[in-house]
């Protein structure tokens, strides 16, 4: 099934624009896990089995996998989610960015070897290092626009012909999307600047990360970014799911947090 | 030793501003060799050892390797470089680009998992996506500033405040640069821009990919580029060495295409 297509019946059948992000970081992990050598993969597929009917997509950052040399469990874990929970797409979070040959390796990275649905990547190389992924007509495509962190305003923020450089890269966005594959990460602190984006890009998926542990509030993202089918939103949680709990009960937890999080978006779903 | 140090001594000791990238395409490989399980990592390390007196550093792409499931045959790549040829840095060519907590992982990643010298990194995200290499303070952190693809100009060349963006990466480089660690990726095709870099960073190296099979021409590189002592420069070939010949002879053929490179090079750089 296409990206686009999977996160939209997760929108609607599921009913959830919640994604949970796997940022399995050694150092939180529950203490009965850690000393597993495949304590990572466990730890995923524990949050993922408990939280898989709430969400409309997964999405692993690749950094906490290949800092400590567990790519086959990152193999392992997304073989796993479209094995058992065949109807949740599955984002790899990687922000990739480069030209040619090498975004083509890229993609066969992601697509192929690690067998995500979609792919984060970085716009600063402009529109030839997105163009060898928009080859992969089934996977979705999602390119940094507004970031959450505090740095995210040396560049994105600055002024450039009458808008902003996040501005330049969703209208670049929707120029480059000719086969509907793109969305565009925009941070969850910044709930004008999501405004901005949907009203430039129509109907485009926004990926917002930033609710959660990182403050972001939910009623204004969602009613800033949404579109008029209440959907068109995919906001990110990750700490605060996958840690809502650091003991043997944290898939329990992290479902009841997952939970929430999703009712408290739906409230402020319907315009 | 310090990356700027290591990369010191082969600007004067061995005389050298030539980087030799190792992209090794599986498409490319020489026919010998295709078929073996760890074709990457002999191709790669007999065009390390036949030109390793030649380099002042060598750049592996990760991709390459990451789109084979070949993560081990990088590790032993940079272990054979560091164990035969101590004086010779790696720059690990990634272009991560995340923060907090996720670019602390990519930092594990490059700098300890994969044991290299200096790794090639995104700007677009801003003043806390560096921050967490910079703890680092023996590793170079190489920020993308002005690429020679033709998409570069979509963003790094809009207008800001009376600079380009890539100026305005040039002087945030500066300034974040406590520790000396930082250098700049500034294409080869745009010697003007190379120049306006120059003239904001003082003696900051500049990585400079795109002669040889980019086209960029030497010696409108080496006099745009270089410092007041000649130095200041790492040139990046890699398809034009790497691929000089698709046979046996294949470590020697890049022999001879360095030794040419390198000399070209040395042509241009007394001021």
């Amino acid at each position: 099934m296409r990206f686009i297509d999977a996160i939209n019946e997760g929108w609607t059948r599921r009913d959830t624009l919640l994604c949970v992000g796997l940022d399995p970081d050694p150092a939180r992990l529950p203490v009965a896990l850690r000393d597993r050598p495949d304590a990572i993969l466990t730890f995923c597929r524990g949050i993922v089995d408990a939280t898989a009917d709430l969400v409309c997509a997964f999405k692993p950052q690749i950094a906490y996998f290949a800092a400590h040399r567990a790519e086959d469990q990152l193999e392992a874990l997304i073989a796993h989610i479209h094995e058992r929970h065949p109807d949740v797409p599955v984002i790899l979070d990687a922000k990739r960015g480069d030209i040619g040959s090498t975004a083509e390796q890229y993609a066969v990275e992601a697509f192929q070897r690690f067998g995500a649905d979609a792919l984060t990547v970085n716009p600063y190389m402009g529109h030839d290092s997105i163009e060898p992924y928009l080859a992969w007509p089934d996977k979705g495509v999602i390119l940094l626009c507004r970031t959450s962190n505090p740095g995210g305003s040396d560049l994105q923020f600055l002024e450039a012909g009458g808008e902003r450089v996040f501005e330049r890269v969703a209208r670049l966005a929707l120029d480059w999307d000719r086969n509907g594959q793109l969305a565009l990460v925009v941070g969850a602190t910044f709930p004008q600047e999501i405004a901005r984006v949907r009203g430039i890009v129509g109907e485009m998926p926004l990926l917002v990360p930033g609710v959660g542990a990182q403050g972001g509030d939910v009623r204004a993202t969602v009613t800033a970014g949404r579109t008029r089918s209440g959907n068109g939103l995919m906001i990110n949680s990750s700490r605060a799911i996958i840690y809502a709990s650091r003991g043997e009960d944290y898939a329990a937890a992290a479902r009841a947090a997952a939970l929430a999080t999703r009712d408290e978006i739906n409230r402020w779903r319907e315009p």
